[in-house]
């Protein structure tokens, strides 16, 4: 069955701005408030007293959900249903052709000791030249069996994507990142029996790997979310807009290319994508703009920098809303509260601001406040439906 | 599956009364608050403060319902699974008799300049004898292919009911008003190639139609919600409940019937509705009243009529809460927000009233009041469920 906000979609001139703070959900703890209650914000306090808030489960009840669940279903994609492996994340965000029968995997260069356990899962955040240099390395001196292909090639920092190519590959396999310091990382493990074949070919790979990298501080890789190319429809037919996703790290290029929008070139970081977006604000019907540095912040403890992250986004929006788009929504893609250290389930604020949406008594952007907003309790899939209709871009349903 | 509520129903001497307020949801814009908070409504405050609020999502986020979706809704039959055309609509409150295989679609009467574009798309509300003249007009002049029977019959103001008859018709048909002036209307369009031979009768019709009308100032007609008779299961046999609605219009009463209501005839207003169900009660066990002036005032974009609208029915509160129901519900089946002169997607307030509902903190009746009530955000098909709990109709589920 179709689903029904596609169904109902028309074309409209007004413009829709969704701007993603990764991992902008916070809590407050006993040691004191959110990062987006301790940020100084008064221009997105401004929008949320102009316009109306909200909060939204991004997967389910208590689910912590990957970066691109979030992003799916704030794009509008029930993240149940449109599930994507971070494999064919970093493929679309290097620009790799995935192929039908492909399988992708994310690498984490990472650093072990001599009993083979985990030292750091990101080798002390190593440049990405250095990504560069290790996979080209990999890539010269590994020996894969009679028809099996690999492919390495260096992301951003630490992180890399890794391609097997052959016939009969399955993506069934278990992640080899424990997610924790201290313990040896898990052996490439089939969720089924297609999958056994495959393991032994990436058990084959990483053995051979170490041996490579016994010299180097990034001496060992880490693999998530073994993912083959799936079919997914693309922005412009499902809500009949030219999309524009704008971003700093090569995986939300790759997540926008993954449904179809055009992208900007990686930007140098937040304002250079606030530039981008009003260099191309008359070619574009949606802009999505992401902001990567809440989320490294949160991840890393540092309450302090999550709140920096968040000011910059802040200090851009009188410009962006100058722009005159017809909505703008505010949000993060899941939460990362730096107390926590890690993504977690914790609802995420958002607001929206524009002529149609409706002013509710909320005027500050916080948690708190967002709890009490016009919007209540969403989820974040039909965020987008919210965005379409506030743009005139969702015709009535029934008589 | 059979529905849990309707498995559940059991039979009570306790009444219900749902008050529809059609389009009641609206919003506060930067120019001022909703017509809800606005208009002077001392009697339904007080029914808020003695009872419980909330506000509910019509079909679903960001949709914005059409008249027929709301009320199933309302009735409590899930809209999306009861999609009603208007054209069934039309037919049940004329009292068409549809026969299966009929096609039924909702006629406009309009305005179309020498180009043919739309000029006014309810020709300037001619009143209800101009349509009756028009219809008996075209039904005197027409001729259809062999096999074809046609009936055209007067609503109420510019609209009217068609109803094609024949072998192997089709309701997959695209409506043909465009919503908008300045344009052609749109040509009768098959939506599968079932519809094609429906397509081609329907533009026979219109010609023909176009020619006919040459002379009057409602010189065309658009078309809309193409539709076919569906079964529905009764009220009296899903909820058990001898059920009666009241409405001015003679969709409403339409809708009603669709659901297997008795209907009072069309009253001349709210305050006439009021006397009906006075006059019946007690010969039922759930009254539907139905105001349409909310509606039409918003549609409009007249903020003090809609007010004037709501504030006629709050007038009538206390003798209506003097009747002893074990429930009145008071809200609306959309938001027509006086500012944007149409339908909108936002959330509509509710309150429940009664014996056994409980009283929150909440203690006048409008959008932002409503939100932090007791109910909190329910979809609308559920709030059947609360009326009947609230008479003691539905039994213990589970062990």
């Amino acid at each position: 069955m179709r689903e029904l906000v596609p169904s109902l979609v028309r074309k409209s001139e007004s413009k829709i701005i969704l701007l993603v703070l990764d991992g902008l959900g916070g809590v407050r703890t006993a040691g004191g408030a959110s990062e987006l209650a301790e940020a100084r914000t008064p221009n997105l306090d401004q929008l949320a007293a102009e316009g109306s808030s909200g909060v939204h489960t991004v997967v389910g009840p208590g689910i912590t959900p990957g970066s691109g669940a979030g992003h799916m279903a704030l794009f509008g994609y029930d993240p149940v249903t449109y599930l994507l492996g971070r494999g064919a994340l970093s493929a679309a965000g290097v620009n790799f052709a995935l192929r039908a029968g492909d399988v992708a995997a994310r690498v984490n260069f990472c650093t072990v000791d001599e009993e083979g356990r985990v030292v750091d899962r990101r080798a002390g955040r190593i440049p990405t030249e250095t990504s560069h240099r290790l996979c080209k390395l990999i890539m010269d001196k590994i020996h894969m069996e009679e028809g099996i292909e690999v492919f390495l090639v260096a992301e951003r920092d630490h992180r890399a994507l890794l391609v097997l190519r052959g016939l009969n590959l399955s993506a069934d396999l278990t992640d080899t990142d424990p997610g924790v310091t201290g313990v040896r990382p898990h052996q490439p493990t089939p969720r089924s029996t297609e999958g056994a074949a495959t393991a032994a070919v990436v058990q084959s790979f990483l053995d051979q790997v170490h041996a490579i990298l016994c010299d180097e501080q990034a001496n060992f890789m880490l693999l998530r979310g073994f993912d083959t190319l799936r079919p997914i429809e693309a922005f412009s037919l499902r809500y009949l807009l030219k999309a524009r996703g704008i971003a700093s790290y090569p995986m939300y290029l790759g997540l926008s290319k993954i449904v179809g929008m055009d992208v900007s070139p990686a930007t140098a970081g937040w304002i250079e994508s606030v530039e981008d977006l009003k260099a191309n604000w008359y070619d574009y019907d949606y802009f999505y703009l992401h902001q990567k540095l809440t989320d490294s912040a949160g991840e890393d403890g540092d309450f302090e920098r999550k709140c920096a992250a968040i000011e910059q986004v802040d200090q851009t929006i009188p410009e962006i809303a100058s722009l005159g788009a017809g909505v703008i929504c505010v949000t993060g893609d899941h939460a990362t509260p730096a107390p926590l250290q890690r993504h977690s389930w914790h609802p995420v604020p958002f607001l929206m601001w524009g002529e149609s949406v409706g002013v509710d008594a909320v005027d500050r952007f916080d948690e708190e406040a967002a709890r009490h907003g016009a919007f209540g309790y969403q989820y974040a899939k039909d965020l987008m439906a919210f965005m379409l209709a506030a743009t005139g871009r969702l015709g009535t349903y029934g008589a």
